[in-house]
């Protein structure tokens, strides 16, 4: 009898066991990503690493960025829309007319741009990829940040950190609708 | 028999319950802060909130800014001092000596201040609090920034995006070294 009481509580241990170890693994691989870049650096090609996550999107890509003159950037924003991925681009109005920018060609290419209205700066630099990937950090989308500046980016799909992102793109986004700021001078 | 069987497979289960219910509690009780902020806001003095994480500082502030000439967050800066807190700035050499600059004050009030030597900017905004808490984002340590700009900044103890943050500022805290600048020049 004292054999089976043991026999059965070393299988209720061993299940108890193999449920935890299987709780585990499927923590560890719901684990979000959570990644910080540093340029320049000495680590070949860091900006591939940019790009990779930029172009891991399937369906939107919301931008919202005080500068864009990187003519690689501007490539990869029309690559992701010819896969007919959705972009949506905040920017500054004064930097988005400075020599250089890449705002002109990708609105002439039909991308969706707005711009804020405000005598101050919209200073953000941060992107989120398919409402699940956030990227932001001290990057501009220049020449001289990707190749020369000492900067930052985060790259995270941590939904705490994503999800406030999300909502102040589509705040901005509702705010800056052109259709608001005509009726607002009339 | 079977009674005893069921009531030792009973506690058993009970006793795996109670102990998941710990880990859960235990893993709850260490989930990293995670916080984002915005600029400007109409929830009254988000700068509080940034304010309330610097003065959370008991060791140490590194701070790493590209432009400082914010005179209440230099004033924070003096009280961590006042109270024993080591704060180290790292600053781009060209904005640190633009009119309203508060990196001149703080040095000459004994703060430890170094800048890049590079011809490039240093153009990160972020600053490490007890080694323990990154803050982290587009906000550069002004008044336009702070009252007026649209600015973002993460707030966060996760270990995995302080943690190369903490080795990017010693990098560039020894990289520009003035004892190695000078040793260049000779």
């Amino acid at each position: 009898m004292y054999a089976k009481i043991l026999g059965l509580g070393a299988v209720t241990l061993l299940l108890s066991a193999r449920y935890l170890h299987w709780l585990f693994r499927r923590w560890r691989s719901r684990v979000p990503l959570k990644e910080v870049l540093f340029f320049p650096t000495s680590v070949t090609c860091v900006e591939h690493l940019l790009l990779r996550h930029l172009l891991s999107a399937t369906s939107s890509l919301d931008l919202c960025v005080f500068a864009f003159s990187n003519q690689e950037l501007s490539r990869t924003v029309l690559l992701l829309r010819s896969r007919g991925v959705a972009v949506r681009i905040l920017t500054d109005k004064n930097y988005m007319i400075m020599s250089g920018s890449q705002i002109g060609a990708l609105r002439r290419a039909g991308t969706c741009v707005r711009h804020d209205l405000e005598a101050v700066h919209m200073h953000h630099k941060f992107a989120v990829v398919d409402g699940r990937l956030l990227i932001t950090g001290s990057l501009n989308w220049t020449v001289t940040a990707i190749q020369s500046n000492r900067e930052n980016i985060l790259v995270t799909e941590e939904p705490d950190l994503v999800r406030p992102f999300i909502r102040e793109f589509e705040q901005l986004w509702e705010a800056n609708d052109p259709s608001r700021y005509r009726s607002s001078l009339s």
